[in-house]
Order: structure tokens, then sequence, then C-alpha cells
């Protein structure tokens, strides 16, 4: 089971501050991850934060991904909304774009796109949002990679397209037994304890497996593992799990 | 003087509705034009207007331009900011992004960049604001093309930089001896007259030279003439020059 | 049934206009009507048009209403959005408030509160924030009146807070068996018959009846009737309904 | 010179965190101020912190005041903007009205008003906007406060109107000779050095005076102290400059 070589990708949501606001510590996680999900300006970002995070990813050498969310800074995109199909289309497209201006003036290559908040859990379920969302992917850059909830429709529409898909998993948050994330709502949705977030991260990357809430073994894909950038200890977290990979002769590299 | 062998381009701003609200007769227009500023989500326009103006223009076969304006849709970027030069250039360059993720998703090849209402004005005379915005264009594309006021430190720091550049003229505006439109403010800033408005477009394309308020004859360059889009006699107008100067043997053509 | 002393009130959403954008026909819609609801800066609206819409009501001697919505222009307030009940008594508290700065600084006196569009409706059939949103109005003023939905569960919160309260029918939308409306998704929605409409809203007014789309008739109560503001026959439906209304007796007075 | 009954309002901007966003330390600002000047939604803010902040307010026993901005969420209210005298008349009203409600409904009274960052500072030596700014104030509620800078255009208006006038000084700021505030582009504008920052507030307090950056001494009448909310050392400062002035016999108290 455990005989070594694993790969496996770290991604980190970035770039979310907002004129004089500051969220995360952009810099201090950079040098841990090797992947980034740039805010787009609709949930977070502003054009001078997504010149700064691209150029950051650019010296950190880590893959650049666009991460578009739904209109609602106020609501930093978690607040569902119901968006159609083809809008969910046009802010995709929308944000892609203007996120692709800062990494092509820059030099850098545009990666994958990962959606963000309610519109990555509204598109893991609802398939036309989905499609919708992975058209408007292709439609730009067939070659970008798509990330989505690992098992999620947004995987399943990805691959239908053409889409090269990674399949992203959650160090710190539990599973239900159909593989979906325990909701936030819920007391148990977290795990606060670093020790047993990093061990479930090993399972799901050496054994493609998670413990659900309800006890139950499931099998999971483990492509890339989501940290977290703000919180008090998102930076000790993401160099353990960094170097515990590292100890652990898993590579990592993005897709 | 009027041996006849002319080319001028004519463009209009366009896509300025924006979700339920709707600005201008694009449909209608497009057949007369033969450039396009699109604009991008900041002063005017969102995403879906966006697109659906994309596809019009392809259809149509116009030359298309994306069309940056300050953040500012209740005053549909037409107030003056104090943004910084690099706020300028984010800005730019995240609403050229946004307009070329539609642009090339739709098989389409962005052509120009004319920044609007307030932040054209401003980058009319303001040289350090003037550099940073062609500083963007520059860097996201350097074949993209410049339009901006004819004689004014925008187009001049276009051609410094490297890019081509477009002298924009109005036909239904006023202008003072220094070649700078009469300010709106003014009671003559307009010109009501479509004959006269007519007939200052014609001979800034063939002789050069438009007569300012004060009576004066000036040179002006004309490359591009803007129209309007809105008003109710906006598409009479574009029919009318359009007619006109194809029986003076004026070629139109986007630059 | 029709003994001749019947009182309703006519109520049409006003104020929808947004920088240079312009909806609906204000102006000359006021004279038919005897409330106005007017937009709140979320989903359509902006301080300037706030203040001359409450001069106009004030000149037509129009009762006032706040009519505050979800914040999303682009979607003119008609996307629904998961906010809490919380979140919905903030928006709503901050937009009455907003309006009211303009009412009461023009000497008037601000009459009622209509919920908008997403929000008007997720409060027809969600408690929770059917009771946030009347705690809102309660608390900023208990004198202010309730515009909801007839039936709704907007209209029992807000009677059971105390608050006076105003069940709304439409003239020109369809219901279902249980009184709600035929969802705009149906093709039987509207409708666009203006002697069917007259004719629904005359019967909703003498006989508390309408006739659902299955054929069966149910009882409805029709303290205010909903007028539209926008689209091409909006004022003269409204002089048609004015004038039919006076001529059968029926007093038209705001509640 | 120093006989001991002076009284002085010590004011702080609150309430400037948005949606996921936090600025400032608000809960360990109140206990040592006595008025604040809370955001409106425009340049910070939103309902929900709005109506924390009003809470917070009430329970420390500090004055209330409306804190308006420009609509300029990224600039932090700080960009200047060409506004009409009467746009700025409507955003002014709009956003107190707004307060207002949380105010009303949470059962206290508003007691000032006071424009913020570039609203503040042209309303300071432009006439027609503080005209503007002034007559909103004043036909909300002529018993409101209004706060601006010591001896400006914006604190002359409110005089002539027949408004309470309460003249601002900065304990961290330095003055030109004409009595404004050095630009915060100057290397000076700022007073780092806490002894000397307090020193400056207490001689505009006893003696209606200050030493501007040119050596000059000049008269300068303080009502109140602007305190800041944000910065690494802005509790202690506050704790430190209340703590002073008690002990030198300077009453601390809204206006």
């Amino acid at each position: 089971m455990d005989s070594g070589w694993y790969t496996v990708d770290l991604n980190c949501d970035m770039g979310e501050s907002y004129g004089a606001y500051q969220i995360g510590n952009d810099e201090a996680i950079f040098p841990y991850i090797t992947s980034a999900n740039i805010a787009c300006g609709f949930h977070a970002g502003d054009p001078a934060v997504m010149k700064k995070t691209v150029r950051l990813a650019l010296k950190h050498n880590v893959a650049i991904g666009a991460h578009p969310g739904l209109p609602d800074l106020q609501g930093f995109g978690r607040r569902e909304m119901s968006v159609s199909a083809e809008e969910a289309y046009d802010m995709v497209m929308y944000q892609i774009g203007a996120l692709n201006g800062f990494v092509q003036s820059e030099g850098g290559v545009l990666h994958h796109v990962k959606p963000h908040g309610a519109l990555y859990n509204m598109a893991a379920t609802n398939k036309n949002l989905a499609e919708a969302i992975v058209e408007a992917v292709y439609k730009i850059n067939p070659q970008l990679v798509l990330y989505g909830l690992s098992g999620s429709e947004l995987i399943k529409a990805g691959s239908h397209i053409g889409l090269g898909v990674v399949n992203e998993v959650f160090a710190d948050r539990t599973y239900q037994d159909n593989g979906t994330l325990t909701s936030r709502r819920s007391a148990d949705a977290l795990i606060t304890d670093e020790g047993r977030a990093v061990a479930q991260s090993l399972r799901m990357v050496r054994e493609g497996a998670v413990t659900a809430v309800s006890g139950r073994n499931i099998s999971i894909q483990a492509d890339t593992i989501c940290l977290h950038g703000d919180g008090a200890h998102a930076v000790t977290f993401a160099a353990k799990i960094h170097t515990l990979f590292k100890e652990k002769n898993i590579a990592l590299q993005a897709p």
C-alpha cells in the first residue's frame, strides 16, 4: 500500500485581499504550495491584488489558476445565488480572461481554473451549471486544467468535454458517505486537530480513502489538497504538511 | 485637395447595457461602423452583454476593441477620479483581459483599445496616466492598436512605446484652438445639426483640418471618427455618414 | 356581490433607473396610482433617482413605500440568494433608512415597505426570512404598513408582529391553486391580454376570488393591485384600470 | 494659560469592516472615545457592520455620527472624484438615512455627521460641495452636529446654514501655515512619535495653537480630536491620550 511513489499538488486560494482590506498571508504561504487559485475580483481580489499575486506566484514557481466566484463581495462568494447556466458561463469567462491579462502580461501561462465558494459547491452537484462552467474553461483554452471537488459533477463535466481534471480533497474538512463535504453548518464540518488533518491528507493520497463522519471508509481520489490561506495556523499547517509529505517521499507538484 | 483616395475608420462605443438596463441600439448601428469599442464591466457592460456584443461584432465583421473605464457604474465612467498611474494600469489590464476572454473564446482577435470617458479625457492630458495605460496595452499584446484623442498625450505615449496608434476625431463635438474638445459644460460643445457634423467629419478626413469655436482653422489628424450609439438620431446619423463617405470614395475600414 | 363600495390601492414599483440607465416611465404612471414602492439602491435606484422619485410621489400625493431588494444590481434583485435571516434584516433596515432620509428631508412621511423581486418571493414562503424582514420594519417604525403577496408568510409575520398589512394581488399574473403566483418560467405566467387582466383585477377586488390556471376558483384578498411601470403598454394599462375602477365606484386610495 | 477647565471630544472612525474583511479594533477603542463616526456602506462598512457598531456605541455611551464617503470601496473613499454638488448632497443624504435606520431601531439618537476621506478633504476647500453637504445634513435634521476640518469651508457652510459645528484637529498629522493638513504624499505628513502627537493634541486643546511644518505658530480651534482606529498602536495611543487628558483635567465629552 505504502510503496512510496506518490505525487500530489498542494493548492491554496490566494489574492483575496481587496483595496485597503487584507485577508490571508500570501507571501508566507507561497513557499509551501504548488498551485495557487487567484481570486478574480467578483467575490474577492481587485486588479492591484491580482497583479501582485500573479507576480508572487511566478516568483515562487507556483502554477497559476483562476478562481472565479459569484458577484458578491460582501458575502465573499459564499452565498448561493440562483444564477442560470448561461450567467455562470459568462461570469467564469469574464474572470478567467481578466486574470489571464495579468498572467500573460507578466510572461506567465495560466494553468488551471477552480471555481470558488458557492459556485464551487453548486457546480459540484448541479450538472447544468457544471457543464456551463467547463464549457467556458474549454472555449477560452482547452489546455486549461480544471480543479473541482473530488468525484463531483464538475469533474465529470470537465472530463466529458475534454479538459484535464484534478480531484480536490480537503485536509481539514470531514466527509459524508457519498463523498461530499460535511456542511459548514454542522458542528463536525471542520477538523481542527492538525495531526488528524495531516493524517487524513496522507491517507487520502496514499490509500485513496477517507473515513466519513459515519465511520465508514469511502474511496476518494486525491490529486490536489486544498490548504487554507487565512486563519491563525494557516502558515504553520502548510509548512507542516509540506515537510511531512517530503519526508514520506510524496512528490509535491502541480498537475 | 479632394483627389479621392482616403480611408477612415468609423468607431462606436458598444455594449453599454447592464443587466436589465438597456443603452444604445447596437444591432442597428453595427452595419454602419468598422470598429466597435466594447465596454468591459467597470463603467458599463456586464459579462452577458460583453459576450453578446462580441458575437455581434464578429457577425458584422467589425474590428473589436476593449473600452476600459473607471470603476463607476453610477457615473457611467464620466466622473474623474484621482487614480494613480499604477491603478490605471491595473484597471486597464483587467478589463482588456476580461474582454479578451470573450473574443478568444468566440474565435475572434482583439484589435484595439480605447479608454472611456473620464479615463480617456484624463489620459489625453496627463502624461503619467497615458504612459501607464499604454504600458498595460503593450504588455498584454504589442500588436494591439491604441485609439485616443487626436494629438493627445495618450497618442504620443502609445507611439513612444511602440504601439500602432489611431487618432480619433468627433463628428458632433466642437474643438478648441489647441485641438482639445470643448468641454461638455459649454453650451457650444455639441454639434446638433447633422449637416454640420457630416461636413466637419468630411473636412477632417479630407483636409486634416477643422474650424475651432474661435473661428480659427486648426490641423487635426482623423484616422477614426467616433459615432455615438445612443440618442434619438444615432442610427440615422451613422447611416448618413456611412453613405456619404462611400459616395465620396472614402474607404471605410478599421486600421 | 357587486353592491358598490369597494376600496383598493394601486401600487407600482418606481425609481428603478440607475445613473445613465433609464427604466420605466415614472412621470407618466404617477397620476394613475395611489402608492409607490421606491427602489433603494441595492437592486435598482441610486440616491439621485430616489430623491427625484420621492419628490414626484409627494407632488402626486401618492403614498411612499420603501422597496428594498437583494444586493444584485446586475440581476435586478431577481436572483435568489441564500441570505440568512439576519442578513435580510440588515439589508432591509439599511434600505428603509436610506429612503427615509429622502422622505423626511422633503417633508414627507414614509408609509409602507414592500420587498422586491427575489426577496419578496423568498419572504412569501420562508417564515424565518419573513420574520426577520417584518422585525426590521417594525423596529424602525411600527406605524409602517407592510405590503406582501396576498396570504403569504410575509403577511402572516407582519400581522403577528403588529404591523398593518396589505395583501397584494397582480393584474397580469396567473395564480396556482394554493394562491401563489405561477412561476415566470411557465409559459402561462403572464396575462398579456389587457381585457383579461382588467377583468381579473376587478373580480379580485369585488369578489375576493380569482380563477387559478387549473380552472379552480380560489379566494384571494386584494387590498392593493400591483401595476408594472415598464413595458410598452404600462401607462395605457394603468390609465385603463384607473378609469374603469373609478367608473365602477371602486375607490382608489392607499391603505 | 493652563488654568484647568477644558473640554474636548475624542472621535474615531468606526465600523470600517466589510463582509469577511476586518479593519480596525473597534471594541478595544470604544472605551477611550466620546464620539464615533460610523461608515455607511459606500467607502466601507456594510449593513451588518453598521448594526453591530451602532450597538457597540450605545453600549459604551459614545455619541453616534454618520460617516458618509464617496462610492469607492476599492479606494476606501480616499480617491477624489469629480462629483457635482447635487451628487454630494444625494450621497450624503442616502448614507445618513441608512445609518439612522440602525440608530433609531436600536433606540439611539443620531448625533453628528462627519464626511470621510476625499469627500472630507474636498469639502474642506470646495465651497459648493460644502454647501451641498451641509444642506443635506440640515434638511434631514437641523439638530445634527457637523464635524469638519477646523476652520474649513465645510465648517463655515455648516455655521452659515445653522448647524452646530465641531472643529476637528488631528493628533498625528502635521499642519501647513494656512491651517490645512500636510498632504499624505509629503514625507512629513504624519507624526509617528507618540509623545509629539500627544503634546500637539494637548497644546491645540489648551492653547488653540499648533506649530506648522514651517515652524510658525498658527491658531487652531480644537473641539474634537480625531484618533485612528487601525494601525498597530491605535489602541495604546487612544488609551494614552485618554489617560493624559483626564490627568490634566481636560473633560472628555461629545459636543
